[in-house]
């Protein structure tokens, strides 16, 4: 099962591709970040973003993209660029078909490294673990994007399944 | 001039057309609301969001389009929704390589009302007597989305040179 995450953001938006099996190790096959500058115009910032998202889904042809659930206790500027950017994450993998799943930051850090209170270094480091990488993956919203990946090939399954069933019943 | 005109929203998506010249009158070309069920999936709300535009802005060609401004002081359940809504149009507005412009709820009502502070019976009033429509557009999000593009008509001819001369130097 490949899945590809995406840790949202207009400026910085971590995507990580991961394939695996729940409760097997997972296997790294990509990840970046895609930045764009806060300087320029914001619908050049999404048509960005959306074209190089779509572009990954085409190179690695996850089976399913799992996106950070963008929370409310963010300040309201960050939650606009975060909701925007997300948006455009769901929007690019259900254009291609793809079942999209959206996790909470505890779930995420509950499913890699057994605490749903971890911080950013612990879940680099269980990242890094999992994926039994010689080096840490760099920036931490490319580890937050594996890690999302990693969740979901453990969690996601049978959400797949029945949201598979769900859309064929459409 | 021929401007599309979209106030965001997840379940309620106010799109308008008109056509018009700064400081003439703006002729109606259509309007309708874009709906969707806050009980289905955010990736199908946000596809069938992107799809219903697509389809609007290839059927209506508008020179360009005119977005307002989500607001930071609602609550921020609705403002996620907001934004995740605007993103879709404007990132829908940029893929088919129209200039997007953004407006605040104040400049839009100043611009058709002469008052920044108007409320929306007020707006859809103007926006009636501004087209020389026989009935009120209905609902609300409707009259707002016709009130954004009469003010983009209004205001955005020089923006939009603005723009256009950014995009073909990139």
């Amino acid at each position: 099962m490949r899945v590809l995450g995406v840790d949202p953001g207009l400026t910085r938006c971590g995507v990580g591709v991961v394939e695996g099996l729940p409760g097997r190790a997972c296997r790294l096959v990509h990840y970046e970040v895609v930045t764009s500058d806060p300087d320029t115009d914001l619908a050049y910032r999404l048509l960005n973003l959306d074209e190089r998202l779509t572009a990954l889904l085409a190179e690695h042809r996850p089976e399913s993209v799992a996106v950070e659930r963008v929370f409310s206790q963010h300040n309201v500027r960050t939650v606009m660029g975060t909701a925007q950017a997300g948006a455009v994450a769901i929007l690019a993998a259900a254009r291609a078909g793809l079942p999209v799943q959206m996790y909470t930051p505890s779930e995420v850090k509950a499913a890699v490294s057994g605490n749903g209170q971890a911080d950013k270094a612990q879940v680099t480091a269980m990242v890094t673990r999992l994926l039994r990488l010689e080096v840490a993956p760099r920036p931490a919203d490319a580890a937050d994007a594996l890690a999302l990946a990693i969740c979901h090939v453990w969690r996601g399954g049978t959400r797949d399944r029945i949201a598979a069933a769900v859309r064929r019943a459409r």
